[in-house]
């Protein structure tokens, strides 16, 4: 059967790299060879102790590897893919009528306990076990390894985030929050035909990272009037100065309150005279993840990905890049040295 | 050239039975016999001064009449027709993106001054002069003339409304406030497929004459929890309460709150995580006036006209009829007596 090799998180900052077994594949499921992960804010958080998390688990949930062995028709030894974050049932109810985001029996890669029912459920090892309710898309030969692995999150989070917001061309668009979700809007409203694209940061490097994918970038306080905006900022500021930036007919996607903010305050008179529109997206469905897939073969070298990755790092210097964020969007762990 | 008929409101309570020239047509142009026209509580709004309205002008926006001379292709004298509230210019930036309720050269049957650019703009009168911009409908035999005469406000919004909504087939739908919206909009959720239906209002008399139409009959505070939520009552507690009902993936479209009303306010990790969405709905598109001719003609006999109009009243008698409501949603004024 063999062993992966993985760094189990154990709490607080504490890490061990570990043996696991492999599983013995069910119909449907696919055994893939880790080749990258990249490390996402949201695990950061989890080590932080911002966010609750199984423990102990293999975390990371962003990562690209080769299929070693596969039940899944479609699905080849050797092929490269990348997987979606969550393993639905595809019986319950929310996923009968379409969000399987928020499926009943929802499991999440990188979110499972070493001993329950999916222990090589993490990107932060040498393999990684998808389950049969599992997305998994074949990554096209143009897509850098490092690149192709921010598709499972950051990527088709965003491309759910403008299902949501409905027809760009000729908007204005606001992005609140230039993080790696903020990062890849900017260049996927330009690619979906956004008029006027205003970046939003408090960070001035943030802002100049956005600086060449937006036609203007300003700070907090500095209001404009657009017709969709979204946002990644993940405050109750955040959420508020993008429902009030919108003009009649606007649209706000709210994508970053992921944890417990203060309620925002809406004028039903505002949002009915002006056909405006306040929606959430978490997560985001199968087919988000082929659009991320297709939006980074054609428009993915649009970003400055020289600036948002650093690394590479081994798995081995996985505890060090928690203990010591690079302050880059995502830090690139090679799996396959 | 001829002359109309028209009870000119003076303010306050104060109408004039008065002789009007009829128009010469412009391009696009259309003159109608009114028929019948039924009264809207917006107008009962303006007369008692809830709502700031155009001074002296002839009030009234829904009606049905039939073509005298038309300047228009597609319609021909001798047709039975309905039109839409407002005359929009096609070319602003809001007609260009679709967004013509909210047209910056907007005029509003009804809402015309007297001596303006748009005298006969209002349905209480012997005729009504349709502007190059206004759409108009033609109406089948099949609908009578006192419910045809909704579908120009009422009925036309309702489709707005269930468009924001989006696909109904076997939701949980809440209506709340059951005025001539709330009904005609539990109507059209079942011809929609929904498949549970709440009705909520404070009004026993309105529980009632909702109980037919939904599955459930509800007064605010009798908490459920719901897919779409339909919001017609005009008031924060309402607007709050829809927004507080929505299940995961759940819409809430506000239609109610044209006037000033208190804030409601709203969680932005609740939005994000249940892909929540809040959206607002003033007037409607052409595109619902021609939905609404035809959901009258499909399911209008769903609902019980016998209950929810009364008169008909001559228009001799509007004043008297804006002095004493009678209670019943509409109150049908006769013009061709």
């Amino acid at each position: 059967m063999g062993t992966a090799q993985a760094q189990v998180w154990l709490g607080d900052q504490r890490f061990q790299l570990s043996e696991l077994a492999l599983p013995e594949l069910a119909d449907g499921e696919v055994l893939v060879r880790m080749t990258t992960a990249t490390i996402c804010g949201s695990d950061r958080h989890t080590v932080s102790g911002r966010r609750p998390g199984a423990c102990p688990s293999i975390l990371g949930h962003e990562g690209v590897g080769t299929v070693v062995t596969s039940r899944r028709p479609g699905i080849a030894p050797g092929q490269r893919v990348v997987f979606s974050v969550t393993s639905t049932c595809g019986r319950c109810r929310n996923c009968a009528r379409g969000l399987s985001a928020k499926c009943e029996e929802v499991l999440k890669a990188g979110h499972e306990h070493v001993e329950g029912a999916w222990p090589l459920s993490g990107t932060y090892a040498s393999h990684i076990h998808l389950r049969a309710g599992q997305a998994a898309e074949i990554v096209p030969d143009s897509i850098p390894d490092a690149v192709a692995s921010t598709a499972g999150c950051a990527v088709a989070t965003v491309m759910a985030v403008l299902e949501r917001a409905g027809d760009l061309v000729g908007r204005t668009v606001l992005v609140n929050g230039v993080g790696m979700l903020g990062m890849v809007a900017l260049a996927a409203v330009r690619a979906g035909g956004a008029g006027t694209i205003i970046a939003c940061d408090p960070s001035p490097v943030s802002r100049d990272l956005a600086r060449p994918l937006a036609d203007e970038v300003v700070a907090p306080g500095d209001d404009h009037l657009v017709d969709v905006a979204l946002e990644f900022s993940g405050v109750a500021q955040g959420a508020d100065a993008c429902i009030r930036s919108l003009d009649l007919g606007g649209v706000a996607v709210l994508a970053g309150t992921v944890a417990p903010v203060p309620d925002v305050s809406v004028d039903p008179e505002w949002v009915v005279r002006g056909w405006r529109t306040i929606t959430g997206v978490h997560n985001y469905e199968p087919r988000h993840l082929r659009e991320a897939v297709g939006f980074l073969d054609c428009e993915g070298d649009q970003l400055p990905w020289d600036r948002i990755l650093d690394g590479p790092i081994s798995l081995a210097e996985l505890p060090a890049a928690f203990a010591s964020p690079s302050g880059a969007l995502r830090t690139v762990v090679a799996l396959d040295s």
